[in-house]
């Protein structure tokens, strides 16, 4: 079994480096092979994808990714070389990754980082979002600009719908069986064909009970009462906003890893916060969501089920002992860095 | 001057009612002329938005409208003939309204009824969304869905961008001169062009502080710490679910007011809630959003600042007084109905 490990920028390579010690252990017969991505790649070879890190992702089983991106790299006057469209979107297209799995976990230990009210998360906050990935306005062409007129596209064709919402009615099967369609119908032409087909293949699945909500309705119900939530799957736009604001409304976003899958087993796995610029170097960015990402990696990629629930078991059991990096801190608890915590995990192995 | 009184759907006719009464006792020199819309003009005529309303609304100086749509004309097998595709969008584009406004304000006497944890809404919170409401994915061509593959398209010219950009600034320049413009040009070309430009029209500005947000960042940010934010200025698609996060992070949806404004003195006032479906004929809608929206029509469409002020003054000392229509109590607080709660604004006048 191979893995390509791409750290990337800002935080990337700190916390893909305890994330691959952990992996280590856990796995030890993983092969791991490490390539440039993002504005590391850029400054080495001209392009923040190098042909040979795509070849090598295409070698691979799955992909472990730090994060791509920051300030010095906004700047590179052809925005198709820039970390985010020259590498990311990249991937995902080239790889075929069309289902992004984000959990939005809110850790108990970590509730009172969460801006909401305590009452809204009691007993925990366990929302996933399953966000279409290689579609829609990201890809669609036209896509123009002249400096007078601009155009994006947002094109869905059926296949497309219908392949993520089975991803979303198996996820809600193996979870609280209630799935929750986003779209904006009442005035996207691609939103009726996506409800539409989204209603077609429920029939698939009897056992799941499937809601439809128009995508400012989610973004207020998210706020009200997220706990209403199961499962939500929505198109790639709405899904990158509403699963950046689940995220952030369980308090523990550097907590959270996610999944971009294809057909097959293949995987790219990565922490839902970005590169953090701001504390790159500083020892100090919190590794648990990337070491939860290898987590998710051995689940849906090696189908090791048991090796991810150790991962995930130590990972609470350092939360439970009182563990923080500063991110995740109450103002007055004491913190650790970045080797600290993965130290810790890695006792707990 | 004359305005046009569109009742529309839902609680829609319970709540304007009361809002013309308000408008009738602080400004009785404004002519008012109800028109049919929405679901109630389909039922009546077969279209959602006769020629006769529409016409009205052209031959008037201001329209206060209540909301339109409710599941009964959701399953109209022609979406053009559905009241928000059929009435609201056009009555936007036919009426130029590209400038939204929608405040976003914690009634420190509602601050309870917030999802979000006290401390962060410490002395209130007052965001203003300035939505662009006539471009974007709302109305660009192609739009088309054969069943099989949808399109729809995004476009924004230049001067689209400069326009509600000079709404945006002068906004932050009446209040706290912090304008934040939210976009996502890492990924859209319309994106691109909206940065590029709202950067151009902010040196005519100098006094105003200029920042740019990710719309998923966007979406975190206002989870996080809303009271960063003073004005926001963005798209149509993004203004619409950001201003809804924003509204229900208050706590006080039931309370704002939306203006739309074209060029000129012309504006279209409503209530940021919807049709209600479910509370409609209860006699229990709550009216403020509506005569708040009067005191919007009076500031914007007529200038006349002191009568806007008078109802913005009477509302709140009826929330003072403790008066609470079901949505804004918390459980265990007494409540009155729609009638009572205009007749208590009315005696304050
Ligand atoms: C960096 C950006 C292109 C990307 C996206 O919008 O998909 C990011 O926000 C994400 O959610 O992974
Ligand atoms: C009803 C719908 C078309 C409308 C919109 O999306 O603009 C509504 O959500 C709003 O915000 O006024």
């Amino acid at each position: 079994p191979k893995v390509a490990v791409l750290p990337g920028d800002g935080i990337g390579p700190e916390i893909v480096a305890e994330a691959v010690r952990v992996l280590r252990v856990v796995a030890p017969d993983i092969e791991l092979t490490e390539a440039l991505v993002g504005g590391a790649a850029y400054d080495a070879t001209g392009h923040p994808l190098p042909p040979e890190t795509l070849e090598l992702c295409k070698a691979s089983d799955a992909v472990l990714l730090g994060a791509v991106g920051g300030p010095k790299w906004d700047v590179i006057p052809d925005p198709n070389l820039r970390p985010e469209r020259g590498a990311l979107l990249p991937l995902r297209k080239h790889l075929g990754l069309y289902a992004n799995l984000r959990p939005a976990i809110c850790y108990p230990a970590l509730a009172a980082a969460s801006s909401l009210k305590p009452e809204l998360l009691e007993g925990g906050l366990d929302v996933l979002v399953v966000r279409e990935l290689t579609g829609g306005m990201y890809f669609g062409l036209p896509k123009e600009n002249d400096g007078n007129r601009a155009v994006d596209t947002c094109v869905y064709t059926k296949d497309e719908i219908v392949r993520i919402a089975h991803v979303g009615f198996q996820a809600a099967q193996k979870r609280g069986k209630k799935l929750c369609s986003v779209d904006k119908q009442n005035v996207l032409m691609t939103s009726v064909l996506w409800r539409a087909t989204v209603e077609e293949v429920a029939k698939e699945y009897p056992d799941v009970q499937l809601s439809h909500l128009l995508v400012d309705n989610a973004a207020m119900q998210l706020v009200r009462w997220p706990k209403q939530f199961d499962v939500i799957v929505t198109e790639n736009l709405f899904g990158d906003i509403l699963s950046d604001q689940a995220a952030m409304l369980t308090g523990s976003l550097g907590m959270l890893p996610s999944a971009s899958l294809g057909t097959g087993t293949f995987g790219l796995y990565e922490p839902c916060h970005g590169s953090a610029p701001d504390i790159a170097g500083k020892g100090i960015a919190n590794p648990l969501a990337t070491i939860l990402s290898v987590a998710m990696l051995l689940r849906y990629s090696f189908g090791r089920e048991t090796e991810a629930k150790r991962i995930e078991t130590a990972v609470e059991a350092v939360l439970g002992a009182g563990l923080r990096t500063p991110d995740i801190a109450q103002s007055g608890e004491a913190t650790v860095g970045t080797i600290a915590m993965a130290d810790a995990v890695l006792a707990q192995l």
